[in-house]
């Protein structure tokens, strides 16, 4: 595959986003957007940091990096900073995916038109379930995952969604980076290795679970 | 309700374990899980590092807090570590929540069993669409919000699983606290305000989603 490198990406190659910025702005895209939704044009560094619970000026410093200042007593433009936001975050562009593993997770994940929404395409499900194998689920069809690497590359996925049992988390995504995907999209619990230049994205859902257990054992 | 104070949850308090290390637990877990069902006696913390690709120094760190430390030359007992994770973790406690939203996402978040093995019992689902209401979905019945704080009282439930549009995010956590549930678990990609002695968990899976976008382009 050729690197595409689109202006926005030379962009923030020069000036880097710190990733507690970036974990932060869907927050601010959530509140902009329903303020959006709602008619409202435009709202206050102090407003929105209340909406979102982040301090004014770390709020004026995480936009920066989109080159988005607001405008002194009138705050931001709710619509432009909508866009920005959706646009910076890559919701609007598709990002085409396979995804690993069609068990309870991975067939909720399938099922979740909200991915699809977010810009998320999921294109194959790979398995190694005989009686899966062949069929359909949620309009993607189901492989063996010894064709992951003619799927991934006929396909141009570039996401490997990781929702296998954790005892062969690292073996999938060995064989997903293998067929050729840039990122996995980790949903198992296990630490995925991956060599340099390939993105680990982490949401163990099940771990943020035992945090929350635990969390609510000490205010109990 | 009774506050509720296990041994275990008052150890805890005097002893508070940090985030970070809270966080890291699972992984922990997802490895030991996997020798133990390998049939591996010991791991030496080298070993355990390399699984995990965190120091060994701040695994032995990390495990300090549950009062494990490893054997010289023979590292962790890999069934007791089991052991002691699951059940610091909570996996092994059934916590009971009710699920407010049964869109696309809460509907996948009932259909996925992998919840229930880690010790969340969703007993009951909200929702205010009314070809919902009534209806009975993986074995939940699905009610009208309105009967929140009836619900959570009678069935006990103590966690708040989050999974409604941005737009009545806020809204609808506000209804849930108020019905006595004392945690949220947040699916939205909106930033909750409770109040003190309330646990707000975040798994905002599109938020996770733009992040990856965003570092995939950086890569590519």
């Amino acid at each position: 595959m050729t690197p595409k490198t689109t202006p926005n990406a030379a962009d923030r190659r020069r000036c880097p986003i710190p990733q507690p910025a970036l974990g932060r702005l869907p927050w601010y895209l959530a509140a902009v957007s329903a303020l959006d939704d709602a008619g409202v044009e435009y709202i206050s560094s102090t407003q929105l940091s209340r909406r979102v619970n982040v301090e004014a000026t770390q709020i004026a410093k995480d936009l920066s990096y989109l080159g988005i200042r607001g405008k002194t007593r009138i705050g931001y433009e709710v619509a432009a900073l909508n866009r920005s936001l959706v646009e910076f975050l890559g919701f609007r562009r598709s990002h085409k995916a396979v995804i690993a593993g069609v068990g309870s997770l991975g067939s909720a994940l399938l099922a979740d038109s909200g991915l699809h929404r977010y810009g998320l395409d999921i294109v194959a499900a790979l398995d190694i379930n005989p009686s899966l194998i062949g069929t359909v689920m949620a309009a993607v069809g189901i492989h063996h995952i010894d064709h992951a690497k003619h799927l991934v590359q006929s396909l141009h996925a570039e996401i490997g969604v990781l929702a296998v049992p954790a005892d062969c988390a690292q073996e999938v995504a060995d064989r997903l980076v293998d067929a050729g995907v840039k990122a996995i999209w980790n949903f198992t619990p296990c630490r995925i290795a991956a060599r340099d230049g390939v993105v680990v994205q982490d949401t163990s859902i099940y771990a943020h679970l035992a945090v929350m257990y635990h969390n609510l054992d000490a205010v109990r």
